[in-house]
């Protein structure tokens, strides 16, 4: 028979088991995380119809899509129905509207699910990733208050997950329309100039002013001057404010934006989180032309070539496609499979030790049923074990607990049985002691903690 | 704007959140099991190359392969390159040929995913459902003993989860396929026979007894009558075996089998699975092709209806398509989206409560700040807090936690503020007490436990 090489498509995470369980912690630690602020868990299929997923898009993000067909219904040449998920706010916004009655709001839900999109494969891209997500979605209403709560549970998630110091970046669309409206800006160039400013700190300040003031844009000197001051305001949150108070700006939309800015940071700051982690930063836009208030990104301090690894913000309203229903929004999205990509490259985060805590070894072939009751108990007891059946001299059976990165191996003969004793070499710690049976456990799990 | 009516797609399983936690302990429970048996995780891509994916199927199953295509590429006309994973047998042969070098052998893994499969849409029918995997892969050989691990683990995840007392059904194939060969049964028309044997259980004795001594396979009453007896051997496992035993049948395929099947039931027995769990069942024969010694189905007593929960076998070669290294492997299978739809549907599995243990009301908006500091206390404590922003009267925050089926509403006012008290409501007990503030993590806990 002629063998197919076996080989993973491009653009996807595959993981040997150790950086699988790596993984699988970082995933657990944001789960625990957001579940700690009382949001709670949904899952949507991969596959929507097509008429429903591909409303909201275009361009670009719809040249990804991944369409989908039972082979069935190809070979009969059927009109493609089914796309996979590009993101998890699509498929939230059918979820809300399809089962709005049953909700209860504010709607409070994280998703930690795959998402796909056909990106031409290349380093550091991918096609499957998964997206960890948290929304608060009001009825009609959503106060203020959660715009401040998103950051907060994005503050414990990255102290939990113990990545180094990062920094959470906020700012407020409003606050941004209404300067640029007050300067004279008009409102379809806005996007552009908004796009422009959130490149500034991967092409720098000198190759925007020179954008805005060009010909695209034609924006006059001294309007980009103060566009430029605005976003290059430095000191502390608090200087930040007082500064934008002290602009004077004689515009609604800019005043209720700073008044939103303002009371989201006193709402973080009382909520505990120590000011060096947040920062307002008014060259923060985000491209996405839904967010309409609060928005966030969050960075590492010693890693800023990852970029953003959270970011997110306020939404009028998820889900006017499928529902009349006025739904606003806030929330935030960790691409987790980048994230883990990129920090592995960078050194910190290296592969787990294994899951499995003992070996059982298998000294005496006749002893089989005495290592299968020795497992049982250690298991009974909450220590993940494993047998080790096959045969082979003794040193094989310690490399394989050394390769497979068991901590303990636990040694047994006739003459320990008829003792009640056990031998347990701890390969962590290079040492081997001996253990009383009934103490086995007790004895191990002492040295686990 | 025109409304999209927003519809999940037939065939997948979508629930509401407290449903959703109900689902998520069921693969919790399954997955700190499988750990607790030494099985590591790894997840594999979605998509697999067509190549790679359907090597081994054909027919049926091949039908219901989903593809996959970017739009981009549908546009372009170009060829179809992927497939989604129907199971994750396959994926696994694949992963373990692909990373072999890389892997320890025996290679132990546990697998939880989504799979795919294009199946007309129809009541407890899936598209997409979860699949939980464990299998042992050895290099060149594995012994027996793993084949006793499995329904030991499979014991242990059942008894977990609680779902009611369930029976492990094992076989051997070598048992079975030496029994027909010593009955002078052709080796063409056994699967076609063993697929018979399968229905029993379904269709009855008669049926099986006209089909197999009809046209189409043409046994002999007699050898249609041995067949039945020994499938319908009844008593315990060590009856069963010595019946089997005291057939003295001369084929040294059955012999093996039986002292395969033997040694099995004793592995079982001397890893502490009471005997009431285990019963050998010679009509299983699990239709795929693949098993070749030890077979396995779980069923719910209470639930025979609901069908085998859990299956799997041994099987001679996992990844003959992708290398030439033997590959030998002993697994099985639990498929969690169908078992959850028909423990609910059976009245086993209800609603979870919410994951939320704490509600912080908002009595007075002046304190705003006061009740984030709360809940950061709780939250630093363990306890899963939400903060009420809402505003609106104090009955609408209750029936709010109420309805979200929140255990504890704290509530905090001027006095309590300044006696450094805390009211809750317990509402689950429905009663109401006070604690000092500093005391208030206790509290709740203790309740909790």
């Amino acid at each position: 028979m002629e063998l197919i090489k076996p080989k993973t498509m491009r653009g996807v995470m595959e993981l040997l088991p150790l950086d699988q369980v790596a993984f699988q912690r970082m995933l657990d630690v944001i789960r625990e995380t957001y579940e700690r602020f009382g949001f709670l868990p949904i899952e949507t299929p991969v596959m929507e119809y097509k008429r429903i997923l591909l409303t909201k898009s275009g361009g670009e993000t719809e040249r990804q899509v991944y369409y989908l067909q039972s082979k069935g219904a190809h070979d009969q040449e059927r009109e493609i129905e089914y796309c996979m998920k590009f993101d998890l706010t699509v498929p939230l916004a059918r979820y809300v509207a399809e089962h709005e009655k049953r909700l209860i709001f504010p709607f409070r839900r994280y998703q930690i699910q795959r998402v796909y999109r056909g990106e031409s494969a290349q380093k550091g891209r991918y096609r499957e990733f998964y997206q960890c997500d948290i929304d608060v979605i009001g009825k009609d209403v959503l106060p203020l208050e959660y715009d401040a709560e998103i950051p907060v549970a994005m503050f414990a998630v990255f102290r939990n997950l113990d990545f180094g110091k990062f920094t959470i970046y906020i700012n407020n669309r409003k606050l941004l329309n209404g300067f640029f409206a007050a300067l004279g800006v008009n409102e379809e160039s806005l996007p552009g100039v908004l796009r422009e400013i959130d490149k500034l700190d991967k092409r720098g300040r000198e190759y925007v002013v020179e954008t805005l003031t060009g010909e695209g844009f034609a924006l006059a000197e001294p309007i980009v001057t103060q566009i430029m001051d605005l976003v290059g305001l430095a000191g502390s949150n608090g200087q930040k404010l007082d500064a934008l108070s002290a602009m004077k700006i004689d515009h609604d939309v800019f005043q209720t934006g700073l008044a939103e800015l303002r009371q989201v940071i006193e709402h973080i700051a009382a909520s505990g989180v120590p000011e060096e982690y947040v920062a307002i930063n008014l060259a923060i836009a985000r491209g996405l032309d839904y967010y309409t208030g609060t928005v966030y990104e969050t960075l590492l301090d010693d890693h800023p070539e990852i970029g953003s690894i959270c970011s997110g913000g306020r939404y009028d309203n998820l889900a006017g496609h499928y529902t009349k229903s006025h739904l606003p929004g806030v929330g935030t999205s960790i691409g987790a499979t980048r994230l883990f990509y990129k920090l592995k490259e960078a050194g910190l985060i290296s592969s787990a030790t294994s899951l499995t805590q003992v070996l059982v070894t298998r000294m005496d072939p006749n002893l089989a049923h005495d290592y299968l009751a020795l497992a049982g108990l250690l298991r009974e007891a909450g220590l993940n074990t494993e047998v080790f059946y096959g045969g082979g001299k003794f040193g094989k059976q310690m490399k394989y607990a050394d390769r497979a990165g068991i901590r303990f191996a636990v040694i047994m003969g006739e003459d320990e049985l008829a003792k009640g004793e056990v031998t347990v070499k701890d390969l962590q710690l290079g040492e081997q002691f001996t253990s009383g049976r009934d103490k086995l456990t007790e004895t191990i799990l002492a040295r686990l903690n």
